[in-house]
């Protein structure tokens, strides 16, 4: 029991909030206090639905995400909707997965609201980027491995990101980390085999990380395509490529992950 | 007040947990758990130390950053400690700003406890380099200007991070964070501007971000050493290279932060 002295939103604003990558304990003090304090809710189809557990009895929940049989409401249609709620005096609360500012489209929400006149702030989360590598004990960045690590999207709804430099991104080095990559893994491996990444350079898929069904597929650059559609890895999956993807700085003692380690006379097989 | 049911460390085990930015609002809520629960906390020299506030009285509190006057603990120091207080039976904190595995080294120390067959575990926290920008509104990923994100170590004791392929980055297009880049921003800039970065190309510094003091400064690429010097921004301070640096999504009627721009004139001048 604690009391952190944290308010939520006062009516009339708006908190663009990060949930982090699922797990509720990966919420923020200043997240979980807004969750209690808001009387509108407009969250994602979020992995994990802890966070929601938070809000108060009558507060009203808006899923705006993509769920089986329906799209998902449009920008507009968010935007919309939140300033509406603002004006109506309500305290607002925007919920994203992992960080607002991270693949999350905040910033154009942000504008909106700020067009708009609308009071709203912004509540940083953890990101998957660093949460999921994490969970398959695999820090980012590590002293003479890796230097700099980058967080880039596998797609932009028309293939492969196309404004994404990945030659440059190859050559650079770094970690690479690939938000919704999964459904695109076998053209941004090869993308980054153009770039003269080995194929025996190390990969780690990671699907539902922080949740309960968590995975880590442990591959290679030139296996993974094939390994990762095998192992039927759940959405949502990352993808870190790099030679940190070959370490495991997990406790061997603890580690409650279900690991797929693809067999290799099963990989050369049929 | 809200009991969240979270548990910190059991005896005899380690927790790397990730401290953010500095705002304790920012903390997650097992990393608030993991501190309330601790017989020991090693942490570093914090941006902010609202977290250690979290502890309970008689908690053991060491502080292995570096401090003026004397030296931080080297890495061995560190993990010897950790793991001696663990066998001792302790529950113990090793609290880390930032994210543990984002530039914090928190890799070698797991990878020590590892060897040492002590069971520990990793909380993630809200990394600067997506909650520094998010203060200065800026999204560090905005659809249609950056669809991929860098976070790089701007050096590394020895100078500009030999490891990194800034001219890659530099070509990427993507945004680019240093971390610790304020002491070589001359070199960083000057690698950037090699690899076909424009001069006019926006900057921002973001110093003492979440925390009393926060300042933000607007800049250039071809500007931003001799600006940056001339305002003294004071560290702990991340710059965030690429076009999302020219956007500016804060409540005009919200923001509490100090804004520098610099004077034309004054730039210009001697």
């Amino acid at each position: 029991m604690f009391d952190d002295g944290l308010e939520g939103p006062p009516p009339g604003h708006v908190w663009l909030v990060g949930a982090g990558p699922g797990d509720p304990g990966l919420l923020t003090l200043r997240a979980a206090a807004a969750l209690r304090a808001a009387d509108t809710v407009l969250h994602d189809a979020l992995p994990g639905r802890g966070a929601l557990a938070l809000t108060r009895p009558g507060a009203r929940l808006l899923d705006v995400g993509k769920r089986k049989g329906r799209a998902p409401w449009r920008q507009q249609e968010i935007a919309d909707r939140l300033i509406a709620e603002a004006r109506a005096g309500r305290r607002v609360v925007r919920l994203k997965g992992g960080d607002p500012f991270v693949f999350g489209r905040g910033g154009e929400e942000a504008a909106a609201l700020q067009a708009a006149g609308i009071p709203f702030a912004v509540v940083p989360g953890v990101t998957a980027g660093t949460a999921a590598p994490a969970v398959a004990g695999i820090p980012v960045t590590h002293r003479g491995v890796a230097a700099a690590v980058t967080f880039v999207t596998g797609h932009t709804g028309e293939g492969v990101a196309a404004t994404v430099d990945w030659e440059a991104l190859g050559r650079g080095g770094g970690t690479i980390v690939a938000f919704m990559a999964l459904t695109r893994l076998d053209e941004v491996a090869l993308r980054l085999l153009a770039a003269g990444r080995t194929p025996d350079s190390p990969v780690a898929v990671v699907s539902r990380a922080t949740l309960p069904g968590q995975r880590v597929l442990r591959t290679t650059l030139g296996a993974c395509t094939l390994v990762a559609r095998r192992a039927r890895m759940p959405m949502p999956g990352l993808v870190v490529f790099g030679a940190v993807a070959g370490l495991d700085f997990t406790c061997p003692t603890l580690v409650p992950i279900e690991r797929d380690r693809p067999q290799p006379h099963a990989a050369a097989g049929n």
